[in-house]
């Protein structure tokens, strides 16, 4: 592979190693498939800094001639059809075209993911899923026969963009078992709490607005949050939850125009706040007259004690929107959460779904209200709980057994992951690598920050994989742990930037 | 009711009055359920102008104290719990949080519309669905027993954000048969149309950029386009489509960001596009760098003749993002639509869409992959195009029997929809109401225009109602249009303003 580097001219150096492998590649050189060499790799043969070959990378990645993936490097993608029509026609800068926030979305660490977690041979620890050979197919088999029979064809028709009405009255029967009153105009069908967090953002949130979010936090909401141009402001979470005491000065001094929370069974530190905090936060919000959004993804599965009521639930003042999912507790695949809101949210809420797909999915809203009211969900919950405080005790096991001189955690008492800290020195960048190669996977901490830090975190999932996998996975971990423990440590000792004297 | 007003008050009449209702609602005594005066007549009764009753109406209804649907006025709605903690504590004002695009949403109409539909004893001739007895049940039932058997949980799990794979792959070779050559990475799923259009909106559309859009136009793209703070700059439809000779004056002057279009059976003057045109808005597109979006939802249900190639398929040099569903032909409840892109467009539709709901239902795909692939799709087709040519027949021949006086109309020759204007001096504002009181729906043809006009027109659909419903539907609309033809004769003749001497 040639690429010719000229150091005086204005072209910056990225752009011309861009240009020289575009060339290469729209003219065929490299075929469609071909692997370009590692970032560093090149580097060291151009003799040009790592970051200028990312930049390169990049940009070709944006013009959609190469894609890259975690664990498998860029590689060139097919070329479009050669262009048949007017030769004079100028092809699109699509580019130029994006909007600011169309532009800037940059974040396809998530899609590496989860097409590594359709990979066979991969065992997933990144993901965020409930155990596949639990979901109860049989009973959905069932249900669906005896709706089609019942309800017919308007399963599949269009429904009211707020959900149908029998599951909304479901919905309030579900959020009164948690403690919370409410009644039908403040309950909202979406399409699973991400777009639960994407409506709520559009409703509230302007660009240059002020935004509270722990530190870590659930990173689809992170996401959310930052397509939305909102200034971020992080508060640690320590073992009680988010520091109200951090809490208290952000407010007084930037008047943010939400705080979002996830307070029981954190994602990803799977934290529960304390009754004494949600007081506070509480408390915090109605004298700064800032409203509150609580995800609620995790409180059913709880592996021993109770936690606390969720904040909806002891706020008696309307400052605190409610949202839910199934995706943890029965099928992520059907896209179904829900929201509980004081009614002038829920109504621009409604308004701001219309415009954006309609309504969720009619069949999956008629599955599910029977599901709940048959007691299929509440039966469910008791058997996945079981499961899966017996995985999280693998878990926890394997981790004694195979990774505890790299890694400290805390055994989480219910949700979906181990939140577990690297060693002194080590970061999680190379460690993905490596562990990659092993076939093993895990979402990098700096995922859950939305700027620095994190680096000396991971997340691991013990839901989704099984018993052995579990081990298995921890097993191959801790292998990768030890090639990037040992490199660290030579480093530390023989190599690494030498101390300025 | 008692409502004092103070015409020497510096607070506007519509606040004294909505202070006057709420004061009422809050208190109780006006119950939940209660119905409100109609404006005309509340307004009649203080002495007031209509629009200041319906201003009042409006606060009340965003303070979610009172509802109002088509047909059937404005009721209280119950009322909140009254709260029990910290007296100190002040209600959010939440109208005053919204953001600048979330507080700006306002367009129940849709919504009033879809719930009409709900209703049992009123004849719909407003939604865009298709037959409802002829949905394909009994192959869905056996598709989704095959696919259980063979794809088992992996249906109801997480999915790539741009779809599951052999989907993707079916959709490549369902668009060779509509003359598109694409590949992979150009295809992808999204949750119906609407959030085909709200996305292309979100990657391409800043607040102020202009968009061209038909008038009229898909209601639902216009509010998309809105919800993005577009400048919306209209082109007139005559029958052979958009005007291009109008269309060029504007490229040039406004540089649009993008043109939309639905070429084939346009929602709603049902009009097909002309070949000649076709060619003419490519070249224009070409000529000034826009890109144009094709939506082609109806281009399947065809009655008579074959329309021309579409768009994205005459297109040599990647200026078309296609976009096409399958809530037309088969099941719009379970939203899904899919589109076709230049790969950079394509690449970062995917992110914003994993942000937005992470990815659309997998077991849909999976459903609709088979019904594809096994040909039940094609099957389908064929047997709803003579179902539906029928029903459009009959809708003409009614049409003749029961409001020629009244209407006027083209026969349309494929898709959903009659597009009828209304004989001079009537609107279809009257009209609405006189129908719903006849328990008959039609869209108003104000919705189709982002702007003003389409006062005089009224959009009916064949496909949803059975063929005696639409007899019956359109006589019932045939009296209602008598009742406000012979309202107008009067007016015209007797009442209304007198002309100034």
């Amino acid at each position: 592979m040639e690429i010719h580097i000229d150091r005086g001219s204005a072209v910056p150096i990225y752009l011309q190693i861009c240009q020289g492998l575009r060339e290469m590649i729209v003219t065929g050189k490299l075929p469609e498939g071909f692997r370009l060499p590692p970032e560093r790799r090149l580097a060291q043969a151009l003799g040009v800094n790592r970051s200028t070959v990312l930049a390169a990378y990049r940009e070709l990645k944006a013009d959609a001639l190469v894609d890259a993936h975690v664990g498998r490097g860029t590689s060139v993608l097919a070329r479009p059809l050669p262009s048949h029509g007017d030769p004079g026609v100028v092809p699109l800068a699509w580019r130029q075209l994006f909007s600011e926030v169309g532009g800037a979305l940059e974040d396809p660490l998530l899609r590496d993911l989860l097409e590594l977690s359709e990979r066979h041979d991969v065992i997933s620890l990144s993901v965020g899923l409930p155990a596949r050979e639990l979901l109860p197919l049989e009973t959905l088999r069932a249900v669906n026969e005896e709706l089609l029979s019942e309800v017919g064809p308007a399963m599949l028709l269009h429904s009211p963009s707020e959900g149908i009405t029998p599951f909304r009255a479901t919905l309030v029967d579900l959020a009164t078992t948690r403690g919370i009153t409410c009644s039908l105009p403040e309950v909202i069908v979406v399409s699973g709490s991400q777009q639960g967090l994407d409506l709520v953002a559009r409703v509230l949130v302007q660009p240059g607005d002020a935004v509270v979010v722990e530190e870590p936090s659930f990173f689809g909401a992170l996401q959310v949050f930052r397509a939305a141009r909102a200034r971020l402001l992080g508060v640690p979470v320590d073992g009680d939850g988010l520091r109200t005491d951090a809490l208290e000065s952000l407010l007084a001094r930037y008047r943010p125009k939400l705080i979002y929370t996830l307070p029981t069974f954190q994602n990803p530190s799977g934290v529960v706040m304390s009754l004494e905090r949600r007081r506070q936060l509480l408390e915090l919000a109605h004298h700064y007259q800032i409203p509150i959004l609580e995800d609620d993804p995790y409180s059913e599965l709880r592996y021993e004690g109770t936690p606390p009521p969720s904040l909806k639930a002891l706020d008696a003042h309307g400052y605190v929107i409610y949202l839910s999912s199934f995706s943890k507790v029965l099928f992520p695949g059907l896209r179904l959460g829900w929201v509980v809101a004081p009614r002038p949210v829920a109504r621009q809420l409604v308004l701001a779904k219309q415009a954006v797909d309609l309504h969720s999915s009619t069949l999956g809203q008629w599955w599910l209200d029977r599901f709940v009211r048959a007691g299929h969900l509440a039966r469910h919950v008791v058997q996945v709980r079981q499961a899966y405080a017996a995985r999280r005790d693998v878990m926890d096991e394997a981790l004694r057994s195979f990774a505890s001189t790299s890694l400290t955690w805390q055994r989480p008492t219910g949700g979906f992951y181990f939140w577990c800290r690297l060693a002194e020195g080590m970061s999680h960048t190379r460690l993905l690598a490596r562990a990659a190669e092993r076939r093993v996977s895990f979402l990098p901490g700096a995922a859950c920050f939305f700027a620095e830090g994190g680096e000396d975190h991971i997340r691991l999932n013990f839901t989704f994989p099984g018993p052995e996998e579990i081990r298995e996975g921890v097993c191959r971990l801790g292998e990768a742990l030890r090639t990037v423990a040992s490199s660290v440590h030579q480093r530390g000792s023989h190599g690494g930037t030498p101390p300025i004297v």
